[in-house]
């Protein structure tokens, strides 16, 4: 039998989902789990999007243009531009969600062997994209205690090799919920002037910002060869099944070479590409009301959170994650526990241990990340949930 | 100005497209080009299939399970088993197309540098996955002459080498047609088990066998841990828009790991899949009707070429395209020409030169890919126009 690949084997299994196995257990068990697990937001997907896909007319599926539709893609130039981001409709590739479009500026812009710096805790899939470009990731640690703020540059510059070729961040974060302020993106410019680095900027929640502006990598001036922005429409409009992103540059050279990438698998899909369309064209106003669920629910979570004794909470600007210290030995062994032996009036809170953040080894051994992807109610109960838990769980610290 | 990757420099654009600009502009010019060129069929998509879609009641667009919807892979375990292949839907992976599923295959199976054999001439783009990969293609010729039959055993052997760790084949075979017999299948087995090879199967075309049988690698007994089927629905049900495909395999290694490339890319597209499903309950005889006229097109267009002066086509048993030589100096130079320099009647003919398709320099250059994806009426028009155009082409050999 031939062995497969030594890549194949060092690709990382999705640390978020290894838990799974015990919440369907539990369910089981009659338990209801609130999941704060994962990024699937609750909110439904806005129904102009649904009913252009539903009511659309044409009778042959057929491919789009690699780079994708090109309504689509003009459209989207306005999109950008209510945000001070001047770019052509040349200037975006549309990619099957935001996770291709970080296999694409990947393998477009590093070498094997290359290397990307990225703040820690991380999204967990830079790790597997890595491994399938053959780049090596570069831990810069942020800590809980600040919130999460981005290193000083002395941090960077201290990981700097001949093999650095990028940064990369996430805007508002995924996992802390971090917002980075203008000083900060200004810092990473400098050290991606000095050193000749890329700057690619993940910017998969840009609408939701609840303390201060967001500042995309594309608003930075002087940088139009190094950043490339990874884009997605799967939270901004709960349309995480669609499968449709963007790689975002002005970088002609990675243009070219990522339409290289695109034309190999031919087009992003089809079906999706008339919802995103759709969606360029809600009402400005659609963000309010989504933006005041998500600021009240993280709100309540980070009040109760902090409430519970020994946990520590910093407050996210952003996104929909937020990252709480508890007092525990574990993360690991306690959100396994959470599933596999407590439960208070029936319930239980299913949560991700965020040592799957980290690259560092040991780090966020007594951090989780929470996604506030329920409403107030049950937010309230998972966190009335999480504080009886820690009363009882054995491996209190 | 950071440099781009080498990757990203040596990934091939496509060939098929190159030629996209001079047929703009001759339909700019009021010319009537017949796309020859491409495989996007122009039958229309199984309407209950949209309709699934468009029916569809769902009110948050959400991730699927990274494996696929199990309802739908329990559907496929069905389906195979129409073409007496048994596998359980746990043997399936639902992948972007068939274009992520050849991707996901090599990266699973190969490491960097590792060698695949594949008989050229062969689909462009498994060179763009071989550079995403980093994989090296070892080219095996196959010749028109003869139809473009499986190469002798000796030739494999002959560039088998401590590197080579799989044999990759299309059955039936884009760009060629041709239809790999139960012998040749047989061949391709006693190499791969004698040589500890995984044999790679694209079946993109399985429904479309006009003469004699279809034998799918996992027909093949004894063959478990060796045989990876790249499957999609794009050519299958026209619905090459969806980007739907799959890997199959019995072996538990290759699945595991494929797994983990799919969780990092989250999900396969949401609305196709819903697609996908209706399209495996379509009535059996759904396929009769359009195979009776891929067929008829076939006949007619591999008559009215070879009746041309110099001009030879072998009759291909499936898929829908076909490689003729014609009597011209230059297929790239011919093809550009019939765009930018000929019309008759006020119209030509858009082609694939087999250039694109050999990885062995100097080949093709008097072949071309024709796909009969135009009806009858549009495929006699096409072969008068091509007529007229080598009568007068100035690089007549």
């Amino acid at each position: 039998m031939p062995n497969i690949s030594q890549r194949g084997q060092a690709m990382p299994p999705s640390p978020i989902r290894k838990l799974v196995p015990y919440a369907e257990a539990a369910k089981k068990k009659g338990i209801t789990v609130y999941h704060l697990n994962i990024g699937q937001p609750d909110i439904e997907t806005p129904k102009p999007v649904l009913d252009a896909v539903r009511q659309s007319e044409f009778k042959i599926l057929e491919y789009s243009h690699s780079a994708g539709n090109e309504s689509y893609r003009r459209k989207l130039t306005g999109y950008y531009a209510k945000f001070d981001i001047t770019v052509d409709h040349t200037e975006i590739i549309v990619t099957t969600g935001g996770s291709e479009a970080i296999l694409f500026g990947f393998m477009a812009c590093l070498n094997p062997g290359d290397e990307v710096i990225i703040p820690e805790p991380f999204y967990a899939n830079y790790n597997g994209f890595a491994v399938e470009a053959n780049v090596n990731v570069v831990p810069v640690t942020s800590y809980i205690d600040n919130g999460f703020a981005l290193p000083p540059i002395g941090e960077f510059e201290k990981l700097i090799t001949p093999k650095t070729r990028a940064i990369l961040i996430c805007n508002p974060n995924n996992p802390t919920g971090y917002l980075y302020s203008r000083a900060e993106m200004e810092v990473l410019k400098e050290i991606c002037l000095k050193h000749n680095l890329f700057l690619f900027s993940d910017e998969a929640y840009r609408e939701f910002c609840y303390d201060g502006e967001n500042i995309s990598a594309l608003n930075l001036t002087g940088m139009d060869n190094h950043v490339v922005v990874f884009d997605t429409i799967s939270k901004r409009y709960s349309a995480c099944g669609g499968r449709i992103g963007a790689v975002v540059t002005h970088n002609r050279e990675i243009l070219d070479s990522v339409m290289k990438f695109a034309q190999a698998r031919l087009s992003p899909p089809s079906f999706a590409q008339i919802a995103a369309e759709a969606a360029v064209d809600l009402p400005d106003d659609y963000f309010d009301g989504i933006k005041a669920e998500y600021q009240a629910r993280r709100d309540l979570l980070v009040e109760l959170l902090n409430r519970i004794p020994g946990v520590f909470c910093p407050n996210p600007g952003g996104a929909f994650y937020a990252i709480a210290r508890l007092p525990i030995d574990n993360a690991d062994k306690f959100c396994q526990w959470l599933l596999e032996s407590f439960s208070h009036e029936g319930q239980t809170v299913m949560l991700a241990p965020a040592t799957g953040f980290y690259a560092t080894a040991g780090l966020g051994r007594q951090e989780v990340r929470l996604a506030y992807v329920l409403n107030r109610e049950s937010i309230a109960k998972a966190m009335e949930t999480l504080a009886k838990a820690l009363e009882v769980y054995p491996g209190k610290a």
